[in-house]
């Protein structure tokens, strides 16, 4: 919401008028009875102001409509599903009922699903998408709604981003797999162009370092998000690191890979080696063997949080930048060290 | 948008027709004064032409309120984001927006949010599941707008419910290991008190009868649908049949179970045995050794399928019992057969 639309009131209109608010209201409603020349005025003092169609549309029913947008700009992935249901939690069922809209990464797509949103006067748009690096805003202009971005970023520092800690989720592995006494540790992880790739290796690396315990960069292995990759790159370190005793995973279906590979190589997981995964995707994680420790970035509650930030938007607080949501890990069988906080 | 859905156009219906384009649309839209003759010419060019959900949303203005309400009755489901494209792809992207409500299978939920969607006055409603078992008709009273069931199933004969062809899905998977050679098949599946488990096995016994070859009873293994239950059942049936050559599984997280242990055991899948699974679950089939072959049940196109018929049902039209649409198989290496139609 830009800060001239917010700005502008039906008390201002009235006054400027010289009404009573309620006659303000009547006018901008279009109901009860007025003469003619009233009604003009207030449409008259409510131009002048620049009191906009979407403060016009929010005055018209209690001035909200009581809908959101959640608009996925990416094309429809499993993380939609925790996110929504976080946001229903938050908005409370029923009460704010929400449009989801698929934007399919196609920015064409987007816009259209934008402005529809806009044309049936949603009180605010969350944005969610698949990576956390920075994307444009939407639209690109000053919207009439507040927006939150959620497992997606905005470019813009005056957008709010709620984001998973990946950094922490980093450290939450390291300090897992150290707690059980790991010291020679690799990583197999996602495509460095992800900024999550970077945070995660990034938290991962540092809570290494506090104890003592290098990881140089042979041992990290960037590929793509999949299973094979994470058999053949577990394959690889292997053959140059024999005593590898922690592999921790950007993903649950690198560290499926990685077991695989382990366990096809006479390593038994956990106790010759550890492994950590990310996500805690339910049935890979369970279905896993053994059953996948990992870190569980708690998507409904980033959902949650994000319709939280954006009611309080809707309320007329003013907030931007970047909010990061702790992970935690969910201990299986796979890690071998005790749970940690 | 699917190619049949772009093709047709206005422009071609009021061809057809032997009309004006703007004689066409004031058909469509039901507006201006119009012959009944001239208007069933122009509704009988858009039939031929599938001038289909698209064009009668657009056609709908002003008498509706532009909005449907997806909800979900299950706890969420990956099922529900392939339906919710197609239902996006089918209502036209923005033209008809889509609130979606999770009912968490909670009954007390599921009538809060059908009083919040009517309330918000939807012009109709899909309902979505994740079994294909008859369920009591959402609020179990007549509702205001039309509903459609969606991988959902009502036991009131009155409603209409879309499903996914389970029984010929079942032959699909037949047909394509008995055409790689087969002849020793079992089947390892989910609990027997899914209509899906019987439907797909129902099928599937059909068409191994149809060629001669039998399925007893024995070979037949039902259990949880998780990947554990995948190994060990396939670990008793090569107990009990080791020649067994062709291993049909009732979803992917079973043939994934089944694929890890054939291969532990030593046999080659597919040249010693043939795998096919059901859902084709994209990152679970692909990652699997060697590549799932699977049967899809085109869920977007049943997400489509459901907008056509709840659209048809909010103009007016009356459609009730059960539609099936046909699963087709996905292709990759465990089956080891040609491709079947």
């Amino acid at each position: 919401m830009s800060d001239e639309q917010r700005a502008v009131t039906i008390t201002e209109v009235a006054a400027r008028a010289g009404v009573s608010i309620s006659t303000a209201s009547k006018a901008l409603n279009r109901r009860g009875q007025l003469r003619n020349e009233t009604r003009e005025r207030v449409f008259a003092a409510a131009n002048e102001l620049g009191y906009q169609p979407n403060a016009l549309a929010r005055s018209l029913v209690q001035r909200r409509s009581y809908t959101v947008g959640l608009l996925s700009t990416e094309s429809a992935d499993r993380f939609n599903i925790p996110l929504h249901l976080g946001l229903e939690n938050a908005l409370g069922a029923g009460r704010v009922a929400v449009f989801l809209c698929d934007g399919r990464a196609d920015p064409e797509r987007e816009r259209f699903y934008l402005e529809s949103l806009l044309s049936r006067r949603v009180d605010g748009i969350v944005v969610t998408g698949v990576r956390t690096d920075a994307r444009p805003p939407l639209a690109g202009v000053p919207l009439p709604v507040p927006v939150v971005y959620a497992y997606s970023r905005s470019s813009d520092p005056g957008d709010l981003s709620v984001l998973p800690d990946d950094e922490q989720g980093g450290r939450l592995a390291a300090e897992h797999l150290l707690a059980a006494g790991r010291r020679t540790f690799a990583h197999v992880t996602g495509p460095p162009e992800y900024a999550a790739v970077r945070d995660r290796l990034t938290g991962f690396r540092a809570a290494l370092a506090e104890a003592g315990v290098p990881l140089p960069d042979e041992r990290v292995r960037f590929g793509p998000w999949r299973e094979e990759f994470g058999r053949a790159a577990t394959a690889e370190l292997l053959a140059g690191l024999p005593d590898v005793d922690a592999v921790f995973c950007g993903n649950d279906l690198l560290a499926r890979g990685a077991l695989d590979t382990l366990r096809e190589s006479g390593r038994r997981v956990p106790e010759d080696v550890g492994v950590v995964g990310f996500d805690n995707w339910g049935v890979l994680a369970e279905g896993a063997r053994p059953p996948l420790t990992s870190v569980d970035m708690d998507l409904q509650g980033l959902g949650e949080l994000a319709a939280r930030r954006l009611l309080s938007l809707i309320e007329g607080n003013r907030e931007s930048g970047l909010v990061r949501q702790p992970c935690r890990l969910e201990v299986r069988d796979s890690g071998g060290g005790p749970a940690v906080r």
